[in-house]
């Protein structure tokens, strides 16, 4: 069982997260973490923050000359704003002089539609929103990838399972559905301005994002996530909290603008008749293979060898560069939304962020699967299983 | 905190599940569990086991003259097919002699496309797919459906919570999308042979069937669950694993055949611009109203007290009646798949399971938010809540 | 993970419990699951109760030809009073007319101290103890018990753990502390009428309840559970929930009446030098090997590869037969408390419930530590490590 | 639900902890949480590392101008000694080079008995026991009593709940058992050498540790937590894992070197007859009182409205200052054990300890029955069921 809680607020002095039951013996460095911290910041259509956030990254535990321990592992991503911010978001209370000059500080009573904001106000019972976007921003999703780095290494070195994300729809813009990346496509993807594989589609969405930010929009997209190289029988059928998909619909329905979410053709497959469908499968030298993958590599809520693919639907930012309307709590009166952000389009990172939500859950199912606390046993595991498998 | 499990073979003597952390004081009779079994059971498409499964129910714990004691509520869903299969699925050991001339006793080698059978082999040790397709079999959402009752009736009683499910397509046929029923027209969706609101759509729907049956096919589509009354504030932003979409999202793609989930628009969301994405929102006599519901609402993982609006994606039924190839694991050569079941289209029980899936995360979460071990207290805790808002 | 939660009242229909997350291939048969129960009904001390109960077991899920198949399993425990209690305790609202002139059916407005009842009452909203006092009961523990039985054929099967539980203490009467038993004692331990190991003090123990049976008392006692063949390595020092300790820890303090765990010399380390607290090792041609086992078989939260050795302290039976003060919550008036049952010492029993808790956990951090889905699978794992150990 | 987990090594750059679910509107200061650390480095018998210890607290999420926000709680507790260790305990890859002169670098290869040394070498698979000891070390408990400060201010704040720790045996000196300490006592407490409220088994205890100390020996003892104010119904007899005991126990059982706990009078009660064992109760002005208070406060795995009272064993410190037997595990060859630390006696350090963790489940519980979002939620929800209770 891996267990991770992230905690921290957007202005706060730093996100940290904790990432528990990680097996002994994953090698992994704190440059690895701010690699892929680097990849969340990726993407054209981002603000400025994106250009300025340096991501100090601090490993805090669990993790010694470059191997992880078997202890927790907990990861601290500084926010290197905070000097601006530290009066504002102190933990500890502050001087009301000091405080009363700082535009930062005035309570945000006008809660933005498509926002945590007035729901947030609601629950915990504040009269500003400034408590609730500041941990319900997508900053968060910094802590959740660096502790996907440790997910992913462990996947790679123990397993072998390697994963690649990109963007497949920006706005009205779709890519052509003929290929699938690979892992070998990571590098290309991520040079790409829109993590897109394919060069026209990624030109046409930067022509998208342009007119968008023209307009003073935003856009929203659909990222997919691919897995390669699983051992069937990850996840399980037995019970519904235990099926693979079930899992990863949760990991990845939690980031940030995720409204929908499909394992394989999902919806597409709902359409189809049951002829066409589903993935008939042949004898091969390398064990039995499936002529198809439109399961996305689940059956029964089970890894099936196959490519796992899984994707998540992410509605445009809900800032925009335009008024909305909505109501101000101080007053109860209508009013213009508060605007905290300015980027376009953050489809591109949010693919890294599913990236590394989907390892994270893959790894626990492998940990659950294969026991092992460390990649050693882990490895050893899987291979006697895959050598004593009823048929591979 | 409500927790279930289910338990039981699809030719078991029964399915039995245990929900527990149900409040004292819910209103339920066994008679409602059989009639919300009875609507699992409906829809144009279905093959003959829906006919003569009676669903024979006893509630074993946690009730008490029509009300709940607050204890582990468990429900055992007898199978009345029971007497054909006692010995073929015997828990005890059975004279190999008894045995010998059962044909249902034979061992299932040619798994399925589209099922846990192989992964479940795989994963599992068994050369036989029985067991696994014993447990994976949807039957076992008649247990989900009976736990269903109960959280459905509490939603009801503490916090005037009402549910309406309904199929929004089936294959190449969508139900028109201009109106959302409410719980009035429960009844009405569930007198419809595809428990769909649109009578036109339900005959094209009916058609399709048809002609899916004609050419031994089956079909897939579409199902919405609606939650009319929630407060806002049920779930959270402030963990990934607290958001009551990924909550939602979770236990959707926890059922049998579910490949897609999306929360209010959904995947049309993320392909619309945000000026024309999010829900702005009034000052009205009964509170802030959101002008439209695309958020379905949630925002920030948090309800947001307009209607939550939830879909899932289910693919065709994956047994055909018609060959599919597959590998017979005793022999490591191609084969045909068994063949286990052939209703055309299960997608209007779909909709009642998804229902089921819907209230118990719900329950959970009204739970978590009120606390409350009585009826009585989770809705005085409620009353009280809306009552001091921050602004209502 | 394993996961187990039980449901049921003492006079209801049946208790039932799920253990989920068992592997498959564990070779066990309802008979087995019988005989434990049986042995939960043994001790001298017991009442008449304890007689008639026959604990009908019926195996629900699970469990095919007397092997798991790797899905829930599930069992039942019929009632065999039932018939006696059908109207009072039924699920559904039964005729004012029909109860009326049942006794059993009277409010129990005179909470037991010692018990349940009154905080109770006050948690779930009654006014009536008998919805407490019919889950309260240590009737329950006979669905644990039930699932223990497979907890316990897990370890044997696939660690070669085997289990032993005896009564080392009755009121004032100690058994002596100079020999442990083992798997080989546990019959005649069994065929004892006090579960215990010394024969002499077996006597006294049984003479100890005369004398409290004669002065209407009643007596507790403490009971020991013993684990031979546990590898090292179960549970972890990582994070405090997953200790071997603590998890024992919460299981025995969560068996009704059970008041201390100590987990091997407990309160008398405590009250020793470290020079003679700590267990020294050698190594020996079976490996390293402890001098001493005070620890009891665990340090830092794991299992070391000695014998593990927990005890549990059980107050008397609260339900005396003589006069206790209390409140009648209907009237608020000074009361004498309803009087419920009559046994002298349940000690016997509790060790058998001890034993059932233990293996519970042990079998669940085994799983954790091997993964595993088989029995096959579960032993290969444990090979290897046990292969590959740093040292052995 | 509160979660919470912990990270760091000993000497490594810091211990973390992250306590999720917290209300709003906590009142909290780090200067608070750092009262809470000194005190947790309290207690005749310390070695050096005490003194230097400071602590250094950063609240990194989850308070702002003192309040918590909601979000989850987050601290680092840095090393002071850091500088000393960076490179030993570099969680990035250092030059061989630079580490080669480090004699705090040398594998440590002969695990001390009565540690997580071996079992967690062989589990991890270390042939380096400081992996494991980084971990296992009661360093950790820095970061517990860090998050038990926002637990006792929750309690105290919400609940009017508060909380006091003592100890009650050292070695074979024992304080008498005829008073209880209150909040009221705290501070003497702290400022007693041995946090003893009784001055002359104080004295007796300084005199045993003197003693331990001039032969080179450790020494264990006995702590008890008390908590007044609880209202009743917290926990719940329900299920074995939500009795408020249950939870206790593995709380307690979990902190390093506790080796028994009870509730109330626990083993002693074990040992008297029914009729002097349980808490008769009487009405009174107050509400129905208990004449006694041997259950200490828990009945049925509930709070039952009397003061909770527990206790946790705690065994002498594993490292003495003489040689333990133990073995090489770079030879396999018999070795004396390594030695890293000398306090004599840590056990009213652990009373600290036990008091955070008693925290942490009482404010769990609480949350879990009274549900609420912020303070006023909490203390609102409190109230009305105090109100309403069927009797109080």
């Amino acid at each position: 069982m891996l267990r991770w809680l992230t905690a921290g607020e957007s202005h706060g002095p730093a996100l940290v997260g904790i990432l528990e039951g990680v097996p002994a013996g994953v090698e992994l460095t704190s440059a690895e973490i701010a690699s892929e911290l680097a990849r969340r910041r990726l993407g054209y259509g981002r603000g400025a923050r994106m250009k300025f956030e340096q991501d100090a990254v601090e490993v805090i535990g669990g993790l010694r000359h470059g191997r992880t321990l078997g202890s927790p592992f907990a990861v601290r991503v500084g926010n290197t704003e905070w000097p601006k911010w530290q009066q504002v978001m102190s933990a500890d209370p502050v001087d009301e002089a000091e405080l009363a000059g700082q535009a930062r500080n005035a309570p945000l009573s006008r809660p933005r539609p498509g926002h945590a904001d007035l729901a947030g106000m609601q629950k915990y019972g504040h009269t500003d929103a400034r408590p609730i976007l500041e941990r319900a921003s997508a900053r968060e999703t910094a802590a959740r990838v660096a502790l996907g780095t440790v997910a992913k290494a462990l996947l790679d070195q123990a397993l072998e399972v390697r994963l690649v994300s990109h963007v497949v729809e920006i706005g009205a813009v779709a890519a052509p559905a003929d290929r699938l990346p690979t892992p070998d496509d990571a590098a290309a993807i991520d040079a790409d301005p829109m993590r897109c594989l394919d060069a026209d589609a990624s030109a046409a969405m930067v022509a998208e994002v342009d007119a968008a930010r023209k307009d003073a929009d935003t856009l929203g997209g659909i990222v997919e996530v691919v897995a390669y190289g699983l051992p069937p029988g990850l996840g399980s059928h037995v019970q519904w909290d235990r099926r693979l998909d079930a899992r990863l619909a949760a990991a990845l329905m939690s980031i940030q603008a995720v409204k929908g979410v499909e394992v394989g053709d999902g919806f597409t497959q709902a359409r189809s008749r049951g002829s066409v469908a589903h993935d008939e499968m042949d004898p091969t030298a390398g064990g039995v293979r499936r002529r198809t993958n439109r399961a996305g590599g689940v059956e029964g809520g089970m890894s099936i060898g196959e490519p796992l693919r899984v994707r998540a639907a992410l509605k445009p930012i809900s800032s925009l560069n335009r008024a909305l309307s909505t109501v101000d709590v101080a007053t109860g009166e209508p009013a213009t939304a508060i605007n905290q952000r300015s980027d376009v389009c953050a489809v591109p990172a949010g693919a890294v962020v599913a990236e590394a939500m989907v390892a994270l859950v893959l790894a626990d199912a492998a940990v659950e699967k294969f026991g092992g606390d460390s990649v050693a046993e882990l490895r050893r595991n899987l291979d006697a299983y895959r050598k004593e498998l009823v048929i591979s």
